[in-house]
């Protein structure tokens, strides 16, 4: 941002400023200057302190150019913390100067979904995932007039942005940006899997396949309420050192398992299946693996991980008829507007672990540095910091 | 049985009787004299005073002979009411006299599964199809000294059956026998996944596919939780009028969706999907179908219906990332030791019906008739009287 100092200056106008634009599928990220338009109604524009790369936002990135979700030029980023530079009409939830978290998943407070105790997959707005969501445009351009577009209600790679109303999440100040920026996507994700989902009990047996920020925090959370026994599968070994850290007390390789299947070997670790298994990696032949890992009587799957390449998870419906159970969930089943501030409680009181989790952090400048770490598999997240 | 009068006669002999033997795949049974062992120890002998067919029967009964489960000569039948004649050592449960279910899922009482509340998938005693589950042999012989295979660990069509004791439940002797007989499979099955599994609420959207004796018991349990829309799907157009009498509210015949998928009706009916689906016939495509019926955010799939052909059940991943959840059960969810007799207790309190899922009887002489009627989907449950 060259042209203004203070958001009192900006607030109603064009910003100018810089973002990581991705022009095409998985080349390096560009920062260039754009042009961000003032919130509409119901909007908000975040002036990002600083963001992390999510897993998520790689298979997007890497999507093939003929996929419906391949939309270019895009800014990517959905995990992050900012402040409130401005709000449009009938936004009244927060305002200039807090400290918020835009979120991907919608929380509008109104719908069916929202109401209910039950759900957190709010249906009040369209699904939009590269545009405003209410009226379907952009308020990205770059500085020729070209539109960008959108990625997941959030894009956070640039130094403002703006977000529904329904993504924005207002925290307390006392947590450390970069820890909040956690809670923003894949921490959430996996303590809500743990605690909400599954609400995993004292005593009970875990798989988790896939040690990344999602797989850890899933851990953490099964670690809190007190598993006998947290089984991390992973093909990078160097992620039971980290994983220990968390919770996990066993590894499993699955280059190293020889002729068994990983779901044997969980099999045998836990008396015939561990009793809740998460896939945390984003593969339909591990979501596959986790379900045979389960136990019957009540062994339940929980799949968190995306697969942008495939619709069909076969599973085999006698081992569902023994007790067995599958189920899905965004954003961990948490409710970003009531859930996030409770998940800061708990950090604040330290009743959840955020340390370990943050092994990198880079300027803005450098952001594809974190691309090449998360891809590579040498970061769990790696912090990315405005310079504004 | 023509030899003897009284149990009290019996016990510790071999008993000489009639038994509707199967002695290949799809071919009607032959009435024939065999003879039935004694009861070792754990183990119950049971002269069965009526049985009806469920389709479970059928599905092993028309099982291709390379079919592992293949297995004959054989005595089907698993739905059944019977009085103790005898009981094997080690048994306190039950004694000479007590009228008794026998039923196809196992409740020893002593293993995990068994003592967790969660869970009725016992597995204190192997799964053995067609042999008694402790030793591994048969009580059955025709009276060449051929050995005749058990099934499902009841074999119902013989006036004098074995089973073993965690397979045996007893109940209170004021419901009539063919009321109680239902109880034994089927109906059960359909109201343990209403009331147990699903947990169906008042107010909640539910769809059946299939209304045979499961699916429109099934229907009873949400009626009775005060449903407010429930769905039967099934090819069959007689089986509305009958629904009706069960709670089933609206009518899906799939051969007159046009071009519409049966999910794409529910979705239509329901504001975006059902609350819970069952699915009530056996077949995976109407598994994904049930699946694909579900709303997001808390909607349930529940597989109850056994595809004895197929180990396959593709599902979309991205739907089940929208809240959704499949699960499988045997036998409703139920404990069959607590919770058959908390069945009779609700229908001599009049909190569960079990009129109209009786519409025919036959006696064991032309059990065939039975099956046809089933086969034709002409009877929702055909009772089968012993004669002795
Ligand atoms: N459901 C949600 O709301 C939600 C939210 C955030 C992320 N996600 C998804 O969760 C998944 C994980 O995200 P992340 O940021 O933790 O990713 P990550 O890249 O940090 O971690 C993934 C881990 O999986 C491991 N892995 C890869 N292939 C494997 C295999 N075949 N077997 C075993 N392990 C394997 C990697 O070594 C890595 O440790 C992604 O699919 C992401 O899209 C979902
Ligand atoms: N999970 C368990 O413990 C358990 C217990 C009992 C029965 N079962 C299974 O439940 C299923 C139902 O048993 P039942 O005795 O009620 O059977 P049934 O034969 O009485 O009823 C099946 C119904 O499904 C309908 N149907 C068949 N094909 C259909 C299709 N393509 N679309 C829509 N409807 C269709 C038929 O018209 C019939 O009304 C069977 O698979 C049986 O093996 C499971
Ligand atoms: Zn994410
Ligand atoms: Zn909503
Ligand atoms: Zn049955
Ligand atoms: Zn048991």
């Amino acid at each position: 941002m060259e042209n203004e100092n203070g958001s009192a200056k900006t607030t109603g106008k064009v910003i100018r400023c810089k973002a990581a634009v991705c022009r095409s599928p998985g080349t390096a990220l560009v920062i260039e200057e754009i042009e961000v338009d003032p919130p509409k109604a119901y909007e908000v524009r975040i002036k990002i302190l600083c963001t992390s790369l999510c897993h998520s936002d790689i298979s997007f990135w890497k999507l093939n150019i003929q996929h419906p979700f391949a939309v270019f030029p895009r800014i990517f980023g959905h995990e992050a913390v900012g402040v409130v530079e401005s709000v449009g009409e009938n936004v009244e939830e927060v305002k200039e100067g807090d400290l918020v978290l835009p979120v991907f998943q919608p929380h509008c407070g109104d719908c069916r979904d929202c109401k209910s105790p039950k759900s957190n997959a709010c249906r009040g707005l369209p699904k939009l995932y590269d545009k405003m969501p209410r009226d379907g445009t952009s308020r990205f351009r770059s500085i020729n007039g070209e539109v960008v577009h959108h990625f997941l209600f959030v894009s956070s790679f640039a130094e403002y942005t703006v977000v529904d109303a329904a993504h924005v999440v207002k925290i307390q100040p006392d947590i450390p940006v970069e820890k909040a920026c956690l809670l923003s996507c894949g921490v959430s994700t996996g303590v809500g899997a743990a605690w909400k989902v599954a609400d995993v009990e004292e005593g009970s047996t875990v798989a988790i396949f896939g040690l990344g920020a999602v797989g850890l925090a899933v851990a953490e959370g099964a670690r809190s309420r007190r598993a006998s026994k947290i089984i991390g599968v992973d093909l990078n070994p160097e992620k039971f050192e980290i994983g220990k850290k968390f919770g996990i007390t066993d590894f499993i390789n699955p280059t190293a398992c020889g002729n068994k299947k990983v779901s044997e070997v969980i099999k045998e670790m836990t008396d015939g299946g561990a009793d809740y298994c998460f896939e945390c990696v984003g593969l339909t032949s591990l979501m596959e693996e986790a379900f045979n890992s389960n136990r019957g009587g009540w062994g339940k799957t929980v799949i968190l991980g995306v697969d942008v390449n495939s619709l069909s998870l076969p599973l085999n419906p006698h081992e569902l008829l023994q007790g067995r159970s599958v189920t899905g969930s965004l954003f961990g089943g948490l409710k970003p507007k009531s859930d996030i501030p409770f998940l800061v409680e708990k950090y604040l009181h330290q009743e959840l672990n955020l340390e370990g989790f943050v092994t990198h952090e880079v300027s803005f400048q450098d952001i594809n540095k974190a691309f090449e770490l998360l891809v590579q598999g040498k970061t769990i997240r790696c912090i990315i910091w405005m310079e504004n």
